[in-house]
C-alpha cells in the first residue's frame, strides 16, 4: 500500500469536490472533505473493479449510503478511469450531466445504486451481499469461483439513524453476510447541529447486538483502515462495521467540524484557505496532481490484467457448465406463455382468490425463471408468497430462492432493490396492500432506477374484513398509480392474475405491484377473444354489450365480478346495451392511443366506475357522481356485510346504472 | 399484591378473548393466551387510571403496540370496569361493535391508541411519555404534582422488529424517559415460523445500547414481574424494557408455542381443551369468575378515592395558578385573527418562500397557541421549523418547546401523533416533502385517530432544483391528498401561508400538511375581498376577469404567481377573460357545494389547471389536455432550468390559454 499516493488521491478528490461545488453553487462538501481517506483507500487500493466494465457481474460494489456526498464518488469515479470526465465534474448538478445532485444509477458509470434518501442506501447493499451469496452457491464450481466480491457501504450518521438500516442490519446479521463491510463516517455533526442533540445511542453496541463485528479507528490512518478491512475480511460469518471517527469538512479551516459545512458550498474564501490547506495553488481550479493519474494509469493495467484473467475463468466455466451459464446468461429472459396456457387452468365460475392465483402463478413461472427469489414480510402464508417444495435462503443455504424478511416491509424492499441491481436476480416481495406505505421510499428508488422488482400485495380494500381500517386499503390504489413508472395491476379473477404475472415478468425495467384479493372471485367468460394480449393495455372488454352500446362500466379486481353477477342477475334488458370493462391497470390504460381508448369507451356513451378505494383519478373517464368508489377508512366487520354498508351491492349498482 | 385474583383475572381474560374470537370466528387468540399475565399486573395492580373517566389526564397511559391483541385489551377493559360490556365483546369484530378488529382510539373508551400497524405504538407510546415530562414541568408546582404517571406499552416480536420502534427507542434512550416501561413478550413465534427464521438479534443488548435499562423475567411469574417494574419505576433517568419470556398461545394444548395460534380463532375443540386446561367448564361461554368482578369492584372504590383525592388535588393548583390553568384547560382554543392582521404584514409583490412566511406564522401563533410543540427530522433551519429563542426540548430542559428528532422521519411523526393524544399538546413537525413517503404510515393514524398534527414540508416541487430527483417530490401532492381526512395546503405566497396556518390551528381533528416553496414567490394582490374567509373553502379568486369570463385557470402554490405573471405581462387583451383561482386546498374545494364551486369555476368557461406534480385528481375540472403537470421524475440542475425543461413558462401557459 502505498500510503504517500493514496494521501495524494485523497486530496485530490477533495479539491474536485470542492471546487464542483463551489462551481454549481449547490451542493454538500461536508462529506467529500471528511471522507475522502476511505474513498482513495477503496479505489486506490482495495477495490477490486474494471472502471471500463462499470457493470462487471463480478466487480465489487459500493455504496455511498450518504448519497449527499456525491462529490466524493464522482471525483473518485473520475480518477479511477470510470467514463466520468473532468467535464462532466464540471457540470456538476447542471441539466443532463452526468454528475447529478445525488448519486442515480443508470446515468453514471460506476454508481451502483441511487442514494440520497437516507437508510437506503445501506439496505439496498445488504441486498446485493444476499445476492453475492446467492450466485455464489448457484454458480460457483469446485474449479472456479465465478462470484467472488464483497459489498462495501459509506454510511453517515443519518442513514444510521434511520429505520430502515436498522431492520436492514438486523437481517444481515442474522443472515451472516461475512462479505458485507460498512464504513461509517462518524463525524458527529448532523444538520440540527452536534449528534449529542439526538443521535447518542452506541452504534458500536447496536451493530453487535446484530451480529455484527464492529471495528473502529481513525478516518485519517490509512494503516489501520487496511488492517481492518482485513480483519472484515477475514470474519466470513460476519457483517463487519468499521466506524471511522473523522471531521466533517476536514481542512476548511473556518467551516470544518461544524453542521455549516455540510450542505452548502465553502464559498470562495474558505475554498481558497481550504487548497491552501492541502498545499494546492488556490489559484487553479479542477485540478488534479499527475501523480495521481500515473498512479491511476498503473492501476488501471492490473486491474485489466485481473479483469481478463477473470474472464477467461468464466469462459472456461462457461464451457464446462452450459447449462449454469445459459442460465446465468438469460437472467431476464422472457419465456413465452399463451392464453391457452392460462384459459385451460380454471373452470368458469370456480371461486379462487387472486392470492391463490398468484401462488399458482409463482408456482408455475418460478419453474421457467429460475432467477425469481421470493420473500415476505412475515406473512408468506396470507400473502401466498410461498410455493411448496421452494427452498429457504438462509445463512446455511445460500441457494434458497425464498426468504424470511422478518417483520420488516422497508427494509424488504429496499433489499429488493439491492437485488435486483445486482444484475441477475428477479425479486418479488409480499406484504398487505395497507402497509405498503411502510415501503413507499423504497418503491420510489424502484421506480426511479428502473428496477421490475415485483410486488405481491394481498388483503386489497375493505372485503378484509375483520381486521378494520388500519388493515383496509381505501387511498393505497390511488397513492401508488401516482408514483411515474409504477405498474400497478388488480386482477379480477384467477386467469388476469396468471396473464399479469407474465406482464410483469417482461417488465423488466417497471415495478410492477400485483393488488390481489384476499377473498375468492368467480373465474369468468370474457367476451374479448383477445384479453390476454390486450389486457397488456391496461384494460379489456370483459363482457359485450348485446345491444346497441349505450353504458360502460369500468370496473377492477374484486368489483368485475361483482359488476357481472349484477347484471347476469338483472332481468331487465335494457341492461343489454351495456359493456363490461375490466381495467387492471388503469394508468396504462390512461397511455394508450386514443383510437384504443375510444374503441373500448366511445365518446358518447355513459360510464359508470365501480372500485373500492377512492375516487382519485377516476374522474378522467367518469363524471364525479358516476362512481362507486370508498372514500373514507374502512370498518371492522365481515366482508359481506361491509360491502353492503359501503353500498357495494347490486341493487346499488343497478340504481347508479339506471341513473346514468 | 394478591397473586391468586390476579392468576384468576388473567384466565378470565383467557377466557373472554378466546370466546370472543371464536364467536366472531376472526381474530388471534396468541397473544390474549400467551401474555394474559402482564394484563392482569397492570389492570389488576400496578396501573393508576379511574374506568369511569378514560381520558383523565393523569392516567397511566396503555399502549397495545401488538394491536392484533385487541381481546386481550377488550377483555381488560372489561373486567375493569370501563365502559366495554359484555354484549360488546361479544360482539367483537362486528360492524359497530366498541370492539374492533384492532383497538380503535376514540371508539373504545380506555383505548389509548390505534394500534395494529406494527411498530407504532411503541413510538406513539414514546411521544406520550415525552409528553407527560413536558407536562411535568409546564404544570407541576412545588406544592402540586398535578401530572406524575407512567406510560406502559406491551409489544411483540413484530413491534421491535419495525424500524419506526428502533427509531423512537434511540430516541426515549437519547431523551431518558425514566417513566417509559415497555414490556415484551418475547413469544419467539411469528406468522413465517419461529423467530429463529428472521429474527436473532439480541434485543436485550440493543436497547442497552440505546441507554434504556434492561430487565427480564417469566411472564408467568407476578413477583418478578412488580419486582422489576419497581426497578423500572426507580430508575429515572432510563426508560426501561422488560423481557417477558412467554409461550405464544398458552395453555391451548395441541397449538401453543406455534404459528398457528397467533392469527386464526382456536376451533371448537381446541377451545373446550383450552378452557379445561384452565380449570373451567368448557361448556361456559363468555364465562367470568365472579371473584374476579369482586376483586375489580373494590379496586375500583380504591381508585375512585386515588381519582378523587387528584381532583381535589387540581381544584386547589387551580386556584392557586390561575394562569396556568387556564394555559392548560384552554388546549386547544382558537384565537380569532383577522384578515387585517395577514394583509399587513407583507408588501405587494415582495419574493418570500411560503416555508419562511410558515416561520413568520410560527413564531407569531406559538405566543397565542402555547401548546404547540415543534420539531423536524434534523432539517431545523431548510424547514424553517425553528422560530428564535424557542427552548429546545431535552432531558435536561423538559419545558423546551422544540424537539431534535434527527434523522427519524417515521418516528418523529408517530410520535408527534403520542404527543396529540396525551390530550394537550400540538406538535408540529417538518422534514421536505419528498421524505412524507418515509413517514406516511403514521400520517394514516393520524387521519384515522382523528388527530390534529401540523406537518410541515418543504421542497414541495421541481423547484428544490440542484438536488434533484430523489429530493424533488411529484406525485406526492396527489398520494397526500388521496388519504381521507388530511388537509392538504399549498399556499401560493406569504399572506396565504399565515391564513393556512390559522386553518391548520382550528382544524383539532384533521392533520393539515403545510406543502411550502423553497424559494422566494412574490406576495400577490388578491381580488377576493373575502379571501382570506374564502380560503378555508379550499380556493378563492386571486385575479378576477375583466371582461366576460371565458377562462378560468386554476393553480396552487408557486404555480399562482407563474401565471398571475403570464397573464400580468401578457398585451393579449383577449385574457382580460380570465379568472385565476388559487386552490391551496384542492380535497376541501371538491366538497364545497355545488354552488360554490360553479361560482369560482362556472359550467361554461374553459379550465387551465397549472400545479407542479402529477395530474391525478385534476380531470375533475379539467379536460386531460388542458392540465399543465409533471408526470415522470423530475432532474438535477437549477430550478429555473427546470422549469423551462417541464413547460412551466409563461409562453407554455399562454400557448395553453390560446389552445383552450
Amino acid at each position: 500500500m502505498d500510503i504517500t499516493s493514496l494521501q495524494k488521491i485523497a486530496n485530490s478528490s477533495r479539491l474536485l469536490a470542492i471546487d464542483a461545488i463551489q462551481t454549481a453553487n449547490s451542493g454538500h462538501p461536508g462529506l467529500p472533505l471528511g471522507a475522502a481517506e476511505i474513498g482513495a483507500y477503496l479505489y486506490g487500493y482495495a477495490m477490486n473493479y474494471y472502471s471500463k466494465d462499470p457493470l462487471w457481474i463480478n466487480r465489487d460494489r459500493f455504496v455511498l449510503s450518504a448519497g449527499h456526498g456525491s462529490m466524493f464518488l464522482y471525483s473518485y469515479l473520475h480518477l479511477a478511469g470510470y467514463d466520468v470526465s473532468l467535464e462532466d465534474i464540471k457540470n456538476f448538478r447542471k441539466i443532463g450531466s452526468k454528475c447529478a445532485g445525488h448519486p442515480e444509477f443508470g446515468l453514471t458509470p460506476g454508481v451502483d445504486a441511487t442514494s440520497g434518501p437516507l437508510g437506503q442506501g445501506v439496505a439496498m447493499a445488504v441486498g446485493m451481499a444476499i445476492a453475492e451469496t446467492m450466485a455464489s452457491a448457484t454458480y460457483n464450481t469446485e474449479k472456479f469461483n465465478i462470484f467472488d466480491h464483497y459489498t462495501y457501504i459509506l454510511a453517515g450518521d443519518g442513514d444510521l439513524s434511520e429505520g430502515v438500516s436498522s431492520e436492514a442490519c438486523s437481517l444481515a446479521g442474522h443472515l451472516q453476510l461475512g462479505k458485507l463491510i460498512m464504513f461509517y463516517d462518524s463525524n458527529k455533526i448532523s444538520i440540527d447541529g452536534g449528534t449529542e442533540v439526538s443521535f447518542t445511542e452506541d452504534v458500536h453496541s447496536r451493530y453487535l447486538s446484530y451480529g455484527w463485528q464492529v471495528l473502529s479507528c481513525s478516518m485519517y490512518d490509512f494503516e489501520a483502515i487496511n488492517n481492518l478491512t482485513q480483519q472484515a475480511k477475514e470474519c466470513s460469518d460476519k457483517p463487519t462495521l468499521i466506524i471511522l471517527e473523522s471531521v466533517i469538512g476536514k481542512g476548511a479551516p473556518n467551516k470544518q467540524g461544524t453542521p455549516d459545512v455540510h450542505g452548502s458550498p465553502l464559498g470562495e474564501e474558505e475554498l481558497r484557505k481550504t487548497k491552501a490547506y492541502y498545499g494546492e495553488d488556490p489559484d487553479k481550479k479542477f485540478y488534479v496532481d499527475p501523480d495521481v493519474h500515473s498512479y491511476f494509469e498503473k492501476k488501471e493495467a492490473l486491474k485489466l490484467e485481473k479483469y481478463s484473467l477473470w474472464q477467461e475463468m468464466y469462459t472456461q466455466w462457461k464451457q464446462e457448465n452450459p447449462e449454469k451459464a445459459t442460465e446465468l446468461e438469460q437472467s431476464n429472459h422472457h419465456v413465452e406463455i399463451t392464453k391457452e396456457m392460462v384459459s385451460n387452468r380454471y373452470k368458469i365460475d370456480e371461486a379462487i382468490s387472486t392470492r391463490d392465483a398468484s401462488l399458482h402463478a409463482i408456482g408455475s413461472y418460478s419453474k421457467l425463471y429460475t432467477n425469481l427469489v421470493g420473500g415476505s414480510a412475515d406473512l408468506s402464508g396470507p400473502n401466498r408468497t410461498l410455493a411448496p417444495h421452494t427452498p429457504i435462503y438462509s445463512a446455511k443455504n445460500r441457494s434458497g430462492k425464498y426468504i424470511h424478511y422478518g417483520v420488516r416491509e422497508f427494509a424488504m424492499a429496499t433489499i429488493a432493490n439491492g437485488l435486483f441491481l445486482y444484475g441477475h436476480f428477479r425479486p418479488f416481495i409480499g406484504t398487505f396492500l395497507a402497509f405498503s406505505d411502510y415501503f413507499r421510499p423504497a418503491l420510489r428508488l424502484s421506480a426511479l432506477m428502473e428496477l421490475g422488482v415485483i410486488y405481491v400485495l394481498t388483503h386489497d380494500s375493505i372485503y378484509v374484513g375483520e381486521d378494520g381500517p388500519t388493515h383496509q386499503p381505501i387511498e393505497h390504489l390511488a397513492a401508488l398509480r401516482a408514483i411515474p413508472n409504477v405498474s400497478v395491476q388488480r386482477p379480477a379473477d384467477a386467469e388476469e392474475t396468471i396473464a399479469i404475472w407474465d406482464i410483469a415478468l417482461t417488465r423488466t425495467k417497471t415495478p410492477t405491484l400485483l393488488v390481489l384479493s384476499r377473498q375468492g372471485l368467480p373465474v369468468f367468460k370474457k367476451d374479448d377473444p383477445n384479453w390476454f394480449d390486450n389486457i397488456k393495455k391496461g384494460a379489456y372488454i370483459a363482457k359485450e354489450a348485446t345491444s346497441d352500446l349505450k353504458r360502460v362500466v369500468v370496473a377492477t379486481g374484486s368489483e368485475v365480478s361483482l359488476v357481472l353477477q349484477t347484471i347476469a342477475n338483472s332481468n331487465d334488458s335494457s341492461f343489454d346495451n351495456i359493456r363490461v370493462i375490466s381495467m387492471p391497470d388503469r394508468e396504462m390504460f390512461y397511455k394508450q392511443s386514443h383510437e384504443y381508448r375510444s374503441r373500448l369507451i366511445p365518446d358518447n356513451v355513459e360510464v359508470l366506475v365501480v372500485e373500492a378505494g377512492v375516487k382519485m383519478g377516476w374522474e378522467r373517464i367518469a363524471n364525479e357522481n358516476n362512481i362507486l368508489s370508498v372514500d373514507h377508512f374502512g370498518a371492522s366487520g365481515p366482508a359481506e356485510e361491509l360491502g353492503k354498508q359501503f353500498n357495494f351491492t347490486q341493487e346499488n349498482i343497478i340504481q347508479m346504472l339506471n341513473n346514468l
